[in-house]
Formats: C-alpha cells, sequence, structure tokens
C-alpha cells in the first residue's frame, strides 16, 4: 500500500465517521516540487466571488469564496516549504467555448504544473433556457479539443477534470436537465479518461452526501452553486482524490 | 484515550508528517447537538473582509475570507445532520471594550453552544499608535469581565479563548511590542483559564510554524494578518483543539 493510499484510508475513516459519508476515490500520484502553480478553472462554481481586478496567486480575494480557496488554504498550509503558487481564473457563466476563447491569457501562460477544470453545467443549462445551442455532443468534443490543446502546449502539466455536478433541487427541477446532463458527465468522464486526466467524481460525492440523509439544498440551494458545506465537501474530495 | 484523543493523535500525526509541524495542544470534551450556535468573534483577524450588511448563519459571504470560513466549511460538512449555524460577527479594529459595547446584539442574543474568541492585538497596537491608552491589565481586567457578564448570561457556552498572535514582520517590527505582547498573551491564558475555557495555541503554533524554516511573512505579510495559509493552518488547530 502506498503513503497517499494509507493517508486517505485514514482520513477517509476519520471524517467518514463523523459525516456519515464514505468515498471510493482512488488517489492518484501527483507529486508537487518547488515553486508548481496550480491552477483552477471553470464558471460560477470555481469563481465563487473572487476579485478579478487583481488576480494574484495565494490572494484570499482573488480565490473566491469556494472550494479553490479551501484547497488552497490546505495546500498552501500543508506544503509550505514549496513556495506554490495557486490560481483561480473561474468566470461566472462560463462553457466550454468561453475558456477556449480565453485559454491563452487564463491558462496556458500561467503554465500549471496541476490545472483543474470543472466545466459543463452551463453549457446544458443555457441550452435549457434558450441562450445556447450547444448538445452534449458538442460540449463532448469542445472539451476534448480544449484538453489537447492544453497537452501541446503543456506536455508536462497534469490534468484534473472534476465532474459536472447537480444537486435535484431549485433550478434543476425546472426544465428538461435529464437524460443530457447524464449524458454529457459520462462525455466528460471519456473526455477525462482520453486526456490521461484525474477524475474527480462531484455527483458520485453528492449522491452519496444526500443518500446519507441530507436535503439536497443543504449542499446547493439552487442545485448547482454549492453552499459553505457543499464546497467544503468538494475540496476534501478533491484533495484525497489528486492525493496532495 | 478517549476517541477524540485517538482521533486528535491520527489527525496530528498525518499532518505532522505533510507539514513538518506538531503539536501537542490538548483536545476537550466538546460535543454538539442538534441546531447548535457556534459564534467568532473578535477583530480583522476573524472579520476577514465578510460581508456585514446580512449577517446570515453558514452563508458564504457572511462568514468572510478567514478561519471562520474554513473551520464553518469542516463543521457543516463533518456534521451535516446537526443543522448547525455559525455566525462571524468579528469586527476590523475591535478592542476587548468594543466587544462590550456589542456584546448583547453580537453574541448574548444569539445564544451560542459555543463561543469562540480572539481579541488582543488592536488592544496593543492601537496603544502603540497612540489610539488607545490602555495597559496591559485593562486589557485583562476588561476581557475577564466580558467573559464573568457572558457566563451569566449564558450559563451553558462553552467557551473558546484563542490566543493572540503576531509574527515577527511587517508592522510588528516598528514599535515596542515586546515584553507588552507577551504580557497581555499571559493575561489572556490566565482570564481563559479562569472561565473555564478552551485555549488555542496561535502563538505557538505560529511560532512552531516558522521554526520548522518558513518565514513570519508566509503566514501573516504584516505580522498581524494571517495570509490564506495562516488562516487555514489556524482552522485546523481550532478544530484539533476544541476536537469538533
Amino acid at each position: 500500500m502506498t503513503k497517499n493510499r494509507r493517508q486517505f484510508l485514514q482520513s477517509t475513516t476519520a471524517a467518514g465517521l463523523a459525516s456519515g459519508i464514505a468515498f471510493s476515490a482512488e488517489p492518484s500520484n501527483v507529486s508537487l516540487k518547488e515553486g508548481d502553480t496550480i491552477l483552477f478553472q471553470g464558471d460560477s462554481i470555481t469563481d465563487a466571488g473572487r476579485d478579478k481586478k487583481h488576480q494574484k496567486a495565494n490572494d484570499g480575494r482573488s480565490l473566491g469564496r469556494g472550494y479553490p480557496h479551501q484547497i488552497a488554504g490546505g495546500l498552501l498550509r500543508d506544503h509550505a516549504a514549496l513556495g506554490l503558487k495557486i490560481h483561480n481564473r473561474g468566470i461566472s457563466g462560463n462553457k466550454v467555448p468561453d475558456l477556449d476563447n480565453r485559454w491563452q491569457a487564463d491558462c496556458l501562460e500561467l503554465t500549471p504544473a496541476v490545472l483543474s477544470i470543472l466545466i459543463g453545467v452551463n453549457d446544458i443549462w443555457h441550452k435549457l433556457n434558450g441562450r445556447y445551442d450547444g448538445t452534449a455532443e458538442t460540449y463532448r468534443d469542445g472539451f476534448a479539443a480544449l484538453l489537447k490543446r492544453t497537452r501541446e502546449a503543456l506536455p508536462d502539466t497534469r490534468f484534473v477534470v472534476c465532474e459536472p455536478f447537480v444537486l435535484k433541487c431549485g433550478a434543476v427541477l425546472q426544465g428538461e436537465w435529464f437524460p443530457d446532463f447524464d449524458t454529457r458527465r459520462a462525455y466528460a468522464k471519456e473526455v477525462a479518461d482520453k486526456a490521461g486526466a484525474i477524475w474527480v467524481p462531484f455527483q458520485s460525492m453528492f449522491d452519496e452526501a444526500v443518500a446519507a440523509g441530507t436535503k439536497p439544498e443543504y449542499w446547493a440551494h439552487d442545485g448547482v452553486h454549492p453552499s459553505v458545506a457543499g464546497h467544503a465537501l468538494m475540496a476534501k474530495t478533491w484533495r484525497e482524490t489528486v492525493g496532495i
């Protein structure tokens, strides 16, 4: 058993007892080096109210109020000797083509050692409300092309693809999210696997949390945007899955 | 060995290995009940840019960007079944008399099950820059009176007193902070012990972090206000020490 695997199991045991939730994700073999940059990319869930004026690494305002901030706190605390640089560049409302449009400045030029992407909920939501016409296949192909472009520019970057998720409450009760959303989740996994990315299973994580007895609104009041508790659960699962 | 003690030691082992920092605080016997309120009180370190317009429990904006937010995330995630209500009512610039002035509305009326207070750095800082004339004894006696008043109004509340701290950098290199600051830290401990409070040793925590090889600026650039890493270290130590 590797050290990461052991730490993960210890952590799962203690936290699982406290929360009544158990996960079965397999940790990866990411290891951080001195001066590494970690970049969080995505939509409003990643953005989480960050201050876009300064966009400084490791800065409380620039990191927003969501899972990137909580992950950054833990990583900067637990790897203090490494001088990590952690950025949040999520932008509210973004879909895959929006990431593609700003990818040079907001990803490639930052040369991240670890690139974490959570994208997809607007690709379907904006289609449901008539503001966009991309299909599930548009999402799959665009996401795959974005990762291909990234791999060509950044051969050594470790990719982390976060599973798009919804909670069955709020806005998600209006409109025909299913089965389209499930198709898109499966496509995201397919794209992640083909790109050799680490897969962070946020949908199954929230499904298990709800199955353990909490209301979906507890984790995301509108079904899309996580609560403080939801972001904290995401941060914990991200760190355990990525293994850093 | 109690369950809390066991969990603490496991957690210390894993986290200590990762961060190179070891702590020796003794966990308490706090246990949370359904619907409990947890209140964080203090100055700018606790405030940490919170939105004061709404002041809603468990709300990302209302919790600010500091240790109360990170603790709240962890507690709301790990005790999802309890329906906890977590408030941050720290206000930038506050000293002990400022807390006393707003204590009825900002503490007693919230009837917290757990009350966490971090106060003291402005009581000396504002004296050093000529905006206040309270001595170390003024701080001690005012803090003791505040806790006595609180105990009379809230007989069942568990008190958590956080050790005031500074890092030796930034503003702390200007002016004669020592030995006055150390006297005040000792008084805070004395007040906490007399009130039966749990003591969270933030100064020794940061001292050990610096001794492990990181610059003081890494944890608080101006010597007073913690970085994202500093807040995350505080949150971890708070949870381990309070045992929830």
